[in-house]
């Protein structure tokens, strides 16, 4: 990508293709052209590159048609989680949600047993979604920066299913951000995964590789219809990290030096991938504090502290499917858009999680988890075995194909009332087969080439917070004289103790 | 491949370079040379292609230094299960093991808690093996059919992980076996997947092609040892399909058949991936029967079920790592191994089991299963949660990337003692995530885009014995009522209830 880059969008002239300025239609009116009961396939990964004003339109007039007595349901299908003017809006005219989402609204639907909520690997999505797998999307709804004179789309802050989505919709409605910058244009880079059998090898092999196009198509006569947005992304403040978050990311470069020291690394490590959040952050902060240089990411979300990495230049190239960046973070990105230009590229989400890039490319895997077991298998879902928290996300993508995958925790939560390292983990998103390196603030456990019992005796010494160790080690212990087996001795019924005390008692204790 | 292929072995020349036929030496001198504690990685997948005679004489060894007092164990990497010979011999001098086993003395002295077992992903043994996360190996043991002039090695009828270890041992054994057909000579192809950041896409793009070279590599100065050997291979005898397996194998094929009916299956299917035994048998027989044609297959090993297939036409072309096959079709196979030759291929098992190639080709990936849960999460692994049966194998590689993942198990175990649909599975190998079809002898549930409730009631439903399901649907009723969260209730502390009882009582009932 050359930095002379001359974008064809202008701030002021947006919508280039003259045949489609004529379906230029406000927000309400797009929404009345939504049957009830639609599937709806939307942009929009963390609060980035969602449509801002259909949504609301639809939920306003979802209210309208309940309150006259008519059904009126959607099934919505995105990129991954949103914000609050989509899933908040729309979570209480929703039948049907998937892959991911963090809000609220939702989530308490959700959990009420209101939305048929389907949680899936984010690189499952759009392939299963384009053999027909999960049913028919009526319309789809996505936001772009601009249309060019022939048609083709300018994607925003995200791509996630974005052409998937308007290549499988009936029926397309854009909405054109004003807010977004014209200079996001030659930013992205579109691929489509065929489906079998004339898939054929993805020819990506550094981060920083193009192999499509900059923009995004889509048949003219399928889009019904156009809204004019200026409205910001919304993702969360960034916060700076804390004690426990440092010392986790403390642990995993002492770690990542020590690889490097046994030949087990390149001296500029292979390419990262980090979710969102306090500890991710932190660890991205050590990272670019160490004397690492030359890093690269691949990885699902571009957040502040992999900008900053780019900016001090110890990260010289991020691949992601959405930035995702604080208010303040997507200010200073938008200013200083051009010095990010050639160093920062989005992918859709079926290529920026594609198990045969990631496989391929090494990349080191860090993780955020909700709990994990003495046996080191990890719940990145559930609350106490039964409520939805966000979803799996693209953890699963990354850990099963990392070339070492890490999951990472705070030992204790709720002011130590839960253990996050239990006897059992009350639901299982990733097998110990597919956990390479545990971590908490109290240490790191190295789990590679360990029996269960070995990763046992290891996390509860390294990892479980002291409160909690000795109860570890007696469950531990009355497994090893009571178990059918053992290879990883459980005693059934009282493996997962702890989570009915917490539910009975409000806390693990 | 043509069918006019030359070997150039023959079956009275079969060490045909001059300097290591001078290292030809008894079984029991090649045993004195390995250190005690040593890491020893062998070949050998099923009962295919292991050594025969270096792992009895070793285990001899053991006895005897054991007996005069010298402490003597050995770690055994293997490409997967082995035989009696190998794993049955050294189960007493096992300290570790990995990644796979069905040995009846193995598995009693993992479940005694002797041996550190390591369950992995059969695609993840050879890169961790290789980026050294699993510590150094120190002598590797393969069986070969012959070595060619020029030091090329021409493997036997399993490949596994026999060119990694070749590459990584710093001493190697070779056991050259005159039972073995020097017509293998053209049946493999031999490729490396480099470790990253060198790895570059594996140019497969269907289950016939060839993408590496027919021999195996080795520095002859690392050879320290020849043994000729003149042993069977053994694996299990082939068992006509039961009706239960008829059963599951006909559910199968009617969803196949409507799959390709609303197209979303090309008419000859996708690249079938089958494990052993026999439900699979029984599949490939109704395959067999079917009017599918032009099948193919992207699989672990080839079964009599698939040797059938090719026989009759209907299967082209079948890629493996291993044949698997009864000694009745051993026989066959052997006697008639021209009529094979350019319809099968071995290739290494970080080959035939690779994320990157599954998901390319869109395999559909059928695998037996220990138990499975309402929500559809698979143990595959372990008995009432704490004992280890064989290990999870290819299983994780195939469902998490084929096209359509299917589980099958008869639904009760032990004259109806065991259900094998659960509340909660006492170990999970497979998630929810990765399982689109569950299949018993009852029926088959389609959990493709489904909530984990609604997937609850058509297991319930369609794969449960009657005689389980009304508890089913009692558990699935309580804890709608009783769970913190209505995404995936479970009572926490009663889950695993099932289990608990059988372990006490002989009955889930």
């Amino acid at each position: 990508m050359s930095t002379t880059f001359t974008p064809s969008l202008t701030h002021d002239n947006r919508i280039q293709h003259a045949g489609l300025r004529q379906k230029v239609m406000s927000a309400e009116a797009a929404a009345a052209l939504i049957p009830a009961g639609a599937v709806l396939g939307m942009s929009g990964f963390t609060g980035s590159g969602y449509p801002k004003a259909l949504p609301q339109a639809l939920a306003q007039r979802i209210e309208a048609e309940r309150a006259a007595g008519r059904a009126f349901d959607v099934g919505v299908w995105t990129g991954a989680s949103t914000a609050p003017e989509l899933d908040g809006a729309l979570a209480p005219a929703m039948r049907q949600r998937l892959p991911y989402q963090s809000d609220p609204a939702v989530r308490r639907q959700i959990n009420a047993g209101a939305i048929n909520y389907i949680d899936m690997h984010l690189s499952h999505v759009a392939p299963m979604a384009q053999a027909g797998f999960l049913g028919r999307m009526d319309v789809a709804v996505i936001e772009v920066a601009g249309i060019l004179a022939d048609g083709r789309l300018v994607p925003t802050t995200s791509l996630g299913n974005n052409q998937a989505w308007l290549d499988m919709a009936d029926k397309v409605i854009l909405e054109v951000n004003a807010w977004q910058s014209v200079a996001l244009e030659g930013m992205h880079d579109v691929y489509r995964v065929a489906l079998p059998p004339a898939r054929e090898p993805i020819p990506l092999t550094a981060p920083g590789q193009s192999i499509g196009t900059m923009y995004m198509e889509c048949d003219p006569d399928k889009i019904i219809a156009i809204i004019e947005t200026d409205a910001t992304d919304r993702n969360s403040p960034f916060k700076a990290p804390d004690a426990d978050s440092q010392r986790i990311a403390a642990h995993i470069i002492d770690f990542l030096q020590n690889e490097v020291k046994h030949g087990r690394l390149p001296a500029n490590l292979l390419p990262l991938q980090s979710g969102v959040g306090n500890i991710a952050n932190a660890v991205l902060a050590g990272l670019n504090e160490s004397h690492f240089e030359g890093l690269t990411a691949y990885t699902e979300v571009l957040q502040d502290g992999m900008l900053r990495m780019i900016e001090s230049g110890k990260l010289t190239f991020a691949s992601a499917t959405a930035l995702s960046l604080s208010p303040e973070a997507t200010e200073f990105f938008n200013k200083n858009i051009e010095k990010f230009r050639g160093r920062v590229l989005l992918r859709p989400q079926d290529v920026s999680n594609h198990p045969e890039v990631i496989r391929r490319l090494g990349v080191l895997a860090m993780n955020a988890m909700i709990e994990a077991d003495i046996y080191g298998n990890i719940n990145s879902t559930h609350v106490m075995g039964s409520a939805m928290m966000n979803g799996i996300g693209g953890s699963g993508d990354f850990a099963r194909n990392a070339y070492i995958s890490f999951f990472m925790s705070p030992s204790v939560a709720k002011g130590g009332a839960i253990s996050c390292i239990v006897p059992m983990v009350s639901h299982t998103d990733h097998t110990e087969h597919d956990v390479q390196v545990l971590v908490t603030e109290q240490g790191l456990a190295d789990l590679r080439g360990l029996a269960p019992v070995q990763r046992a005796k290891l996390i509860i010494e390294k990892c479980a917070h002291p409160d909690y160790r000795d109860a570890l080690r007696d469950y531990l212990k009355d497994a090893q004289k009571v178990a059918n087996g053992q290879h990883t001795p459980h005693i059934m019924g009282e493996s997962l103790a702890w989570h009915r005390r917490f539910l009975q008692s409000g806390s693990m204790k």
